[in-house]
């Protein structure tokens, strides 16, 4: 516990969207002060953390003011430019670290990562050109799914191949990135896990959650999951061994599918994770707080969940529907301060306490 | 619902410790802005509001800005001057309103509000010199206690007589200003009711909380407090009559004595309450986001309780302990982000979560 920072330090976030917010508020919680590096004006983020630098990350100058205002540096996003993390590293420590931005950058990488692990995942394979995917389909077949390496969220970056005959097409909508190719897995539900990591190594996971996407955009997550016994084991073990792996400090989603072939990994996120909002108003300490009780090296909270709930996303012209949810009992409202709705924007999100555990 | 303030729109609050800076958090989550008027210089609250006046309650222009740059204006604090008042009224709605301030502002004027609603309160009798004195005691009897009628918090302004003849002593404490005598009341326990009402004129009480002072600041709130059903009807009725009575809009804290002959009021504070922090781990909506509803025109939470809580307020060093409370599971910390600890000053509070309800 020697490496606990004190209240009244400053928590430096890359990113001041919703996750950030909500970072800063769990921050604040326990005595620090945030401080927002966001090249957007105006953030969410920014509307309840002390400090904003609005600039850009190729801001050299920025960056270091910003690393020297701060104790430490963790994000809400892993898309970060490499040059960027460079020289904020130089200067504080960046939780969670390296490792794991770099693998969690690139599809590939994260894959290979996983299986090496040991961990199922969708089969894959490399994309550079026409002949690696005609390949790839031969092996994976159709219907599969064609993706981005890098910088691809929320269905973005990704095209559907529903026969080889689709596979020209595909590859042109990735204009010319370095691409991957995933198989379609046959699962039941998917389920993530939220789970963290201290300083020292302890782990500590959150009951898993089950998603249901509209859009290819999170639509609802529901604890407690439909799951066994073991598959509600075997789902924290993965994470404690994901975790481990990447020496982890921090919080990090992992999204599984459950399969009658046991639970595969769909991808894993560096950061706080939208499938973890429910822990707000189900846990003692919330997937945000946990974080920036990880990077902060303070004790993590157990995970344990006093409710049930049900989580929705509340996307663009939802958040029209306020005034009725905030009717609503054992509704819990969660804004995200953003001044303009649009299609696929995130504006809001809701936790329904469903029912108190016993 | 006319009147329901939209999303994006700011909050004022005059007050920057603790209570603002936790309305400001629970404002947040509805969408809101807010904005800080606070004389001390990097107030608790201003690290997670969007926007913070540092300036005296005397400036004019400060405060006519103030009111220029919100949609409505709320306090944390009872005693703002009446020339502020004026000013910000004549700019924008104040909640709760004046009349709130006007009787709480002045223990006189309180006790005989209360009586007028044909509420017990504690004998008392209004005292302006030596005579009156004397003429209370023979009445009211010692022990007793001595309170200035205004500006008197936490056990500040205050003087026991234990007989007679420590009256001069306790009147020369009170340096001239006018006071009240209060008769000491017999009761078992102490309970008080966090108490709501809207716009619109509903209410919403939380459940009733059981008060542990120590050196005349709260050491604890518990709940469920010891009362009976029929007890804790009239709790809640009784905070109903004030809340009416007053037309009052947003969150007020009744504190109650609980004797044979019934509750007696002890106070009423026309804001959020130390003795209701417990509904930020027991509570889907907890008290700050239940006066934010209130003050911006919302639907009210219903008060619903999920589980059993303990609050405990860390003053002055108590904050050392932060370290060893991180490690209990089911305490929820809440640091104020105060720079020094002092003697008598609150720091923090912890939740700590008992046990589920069924």
């Amino acid at each position: 516990m020697t490496d606990m920072l004190s209240p009244g330090a400053t928590i430096g976030i890359l990113g001041g969207g919703q996750l950030g917010r909500m970072l800063s508020v769990a921050a604040s919680r326990l005595g620090f002060k945030t401080h927002i590096f966001e090249p957007g004006a105006n953030p969410p983020a920014g509307q309840v953390a002390d400090r904003v630098t609005t600039a850009g990350y190729e801001d050299a100058e920025a960056l270091k003011a910003f690393a020297a205002a701060v104790d430490v540096i963790t994000y809400e996003f892993e898309n970060i430019p490499t040059s960027a993390l460079d020289l904020l590293e130089s200067q504080k420590p960046i939780r969670p670290g390296r490792e794991a931005l770099r693998i969690s950058q690139d599809r590939l990488t994260e894959k290979t990562f996983l299986q090496d692990l040991g961990l199922q995942t969708a089969p894959f394979a490399d994309i550079t050109d026409q002949a690696s995917l005609d390949a790839a389909l031969a092996e994976i077949g159709a219907p599969s799914i064609l993706k981005t390496r890098r910088f691809g969220y929320d269905g973005k970056g990704q095209a559907r191949i529903k026969a080889p005959e689709h596979a020209a097409e595909a590859l042109a909508a990735m204009a010319g990135a370095p691409s991957i190719l995933e198989g379609f897995v046959n699962f039941s539900h998917e389920v993530s896990v939220i789970a963290a990591r201290g300083v020292s190594g302890e782990i500590a996971c959150f009951d898993p959650g089950e998603n249901v996407h509209r859009d290819g955009i999170l639509h609802t997550t529901t604890v407690p999951a439909k799951l066994s016994t073991g598959q509600r084991m075997d789902a924290v073990l993965m994470a404690g061994k994901i975790l481990n792996a990447l020496d982890y400090v921090g919080v990090l989603g992992v999204e599984l599918f459950v399969t009658p072939q046991g639970l595969i990994v769909n991808e894993i996120a560096p950061r706080v994770h939208n499938s973890g909002h429910w822990t707000q108003n189900g846990c003692t300490v919330d997937q945000f707080e946990q974080h920036i009780r990880a990077v902060a090296g303070w004790p993590l909270g157990d995970g344990q969940r006093h409710s049930d709930v049900v989580m929705e996303n509340l996307i663009d012209d939802d958040i029209d529907r306020i005034p009725e949810l905030a009717r609503e009992a054992n509704c819990a409202l969660h804004l995200y301060g953003k001044a303009e709705a649009k299609p696929g924007r995130k504006m809001a999100h809701v936790n329904r306490v469903v029912k108190p555990q016993e």
